[in-house]
């Protein structure tokens, strides 16, 4: 019998016929399948989805694997009622999901490093009001959560000029800036950074980890760029270090509920953007050979590390 | 008898004593003085300056060099009734010019790339509208005017993901680009760019080179991003290429006449940022080490080749 792989994106039927398309030119050997074409449950060796829930994956008794469609994982992980004794892999897509965040934060970055808003507001009053932009390497950018995603910003982000910090959960050293790690080492981290650039997944450690005492720590004037996860923002102590003028803007692309309600204040804040979660993307072609190598390791009797969920850290 | 050094830069007296600071450390055995100090013109043997006139020169008749602040020094070639034999030589300050440069360029390329604008644009409206970004290796850079700056920013648009075209004068291969040059390989090189960048200087050649014929070659949406100088862009053609929807958007940082007149139609243009030559700014500290440099070289008998002005080529 075939290996039978069943592929959905929730969000895109166009982009399940991507995925279906690119995985079966890339595993020839194998049975690709979208939702519709399920005859029976017993026959599924993998899934490769957007989002699951614990009551779908629990139809399909011979699961070899999940394969996310995103890099974040947590709806998943906290879900109670699934056998998380099959493996877990998210997403990896170094070209699609890492060009798009390294894209996205430098955007952000030098958008108000060059301050393109200054400039637009001057020109809406005809006036032609010089100054000196700060260069970069007078700048610093501090980044937490260095993974995949963080140390590709971070590297671009030291080609450009900046300074650099990073801050991560445990011990890593990264050449391409000053390294932090660990509760102890928060503080120190985020004193005299310029632009605080947020990558951590959402887990019960990250939850609300950017608080007022800790936003005080930043620089004055300082810019707070969220495209990893909206849990670790206390909204409303965001808003207080905004409006007293301790931080001078946000852009944020993740919020704790999305899409963020129409009530919420984000929405009208003179000094916040708000993004629709369009930072990192899954791009069906790259994703589709990180998929494709997942599975045939696996077949293999390899069990490939690079993307596999553990559930004691909760990414 | 020492060497003296004459420096003013008309725009700021701050600077001006900014530089006096800088050479006097880094040339202790020289004398350098500002406008005010000086008792005989005859001694001056240097001029570092913002601008100066053809008259102004004549009144110093043993000039060895002029040391402009400025990289674009068309003003004084222009000028008729100096002696053109004294060697001119225009700033090349890797540090801040460069850096600036880099960093202008870089964030308006991502200013539209990652749809910023858009993205303020339905925030309010309150409307959480996603879309997927097109990543920077789907889109086209083309630099005109490969020097110092252009090779810079080219080699960091690279870097992050772009693909790069550039034309140049007379040829040359650079190997994060596809290379064109002359006016025969023109038209080759605009077509397709989705962005171009125009950092050449202005010479005779240069006026009026991105006329209507020429910015219909580029791709369809492409926006124009010009840092280098205002004569290169046929204003009235630019106008035309927006308003019918060819073009998308440009950012101009230098125009045919600055300040930008207040009656100019760029001002009030939905689809240009207009901001206020600020791309390229010298940095003192960083470019008195150039200065010093050339000086140093000079007064050994030698002759640096970096930064002398050609009169023929007009830069």
């Amino acid at each position: 019998m075939t290996i039978t792989i069943l592929v959905y994106d929730n969000e895109s039927k166009d982009n399940t016929l991507l995925y279906q398309d690119y995985l079966k030119k890339l595993l020839p050997h194998m049975t690709v399948i979208t939702w519709n074409d399920i005859t029976d449950c017993k026959n599924i060796d993998y899934i490769v989805t957007g989002f699951i829930s614990a009551e779908n994956i629990n139809k399909f008794p011979n699961l070899k694997a999940i394969i996310s469609l995103w890099a974040g994982i947590n709806y998943l992980i906290s879900q109670d009622g699934w056998n998380k004794n099959i493996p877990l892999y998210r997403m990896i897509d170094d070209k699609g999901l890492t060009a798009g965040m390294r894209e996205y934060v430098i955007a952000h970055v030098l958008y108000y490093h060059n301050q393109i808003g200054r400039s637009i507001n001057a020109q809406n009053h005809k006036k032609w009001q010089s100054y000196r932009p700060v260069l970069a390497r007078h700048k610093t950018v501090g980044i937490m959560g260095a993974g995949v995603l963080g140390r590709d910003v971070g590297y671009h982000l030291a080609q450009l000029g900046f300074f650099m910090k990073c801050w991560t959960r445990t011990q890593r050293d990264d050449n391409f800036a000053d390294n932090f790690y660990g509760d102890d080492q928060l503080l120190q981290f985020l004193q005299g950074c310029d632009y605080l650039v947020n990558l951590l997944p959402a887990t019960k450690e990250t939850n609300g980890i950017l608080n007022k005492e800790r936003l005080y720590m930043l620089a004055k004037n300082a810019v707070i760029i969220n495209s990893g996860r909206g849990n670790v923002i206390v909204d409303e102590d965001l808003i207080t270090a905004l409006d007293d003028g301790h931080l001078q803007a946000a852009s944020l692309d993740v919020f704790h509920e999305e899409p963020l309600p129409r009530h919420h204040p984000f929405w009208s804040h003179p000094c916040i953007i708000v993004t629709p979660h369009i930072a990192s993307i899954t791009n069906p072609d790259t994703a589709s050979h990180y998929i494709a190598d997942v599975i045939t390791q696996l077949q293999s009797g390899k069990s490939p590390k690079e993307g596999l969920v553990d559930f004691s850290k909760g990414y």
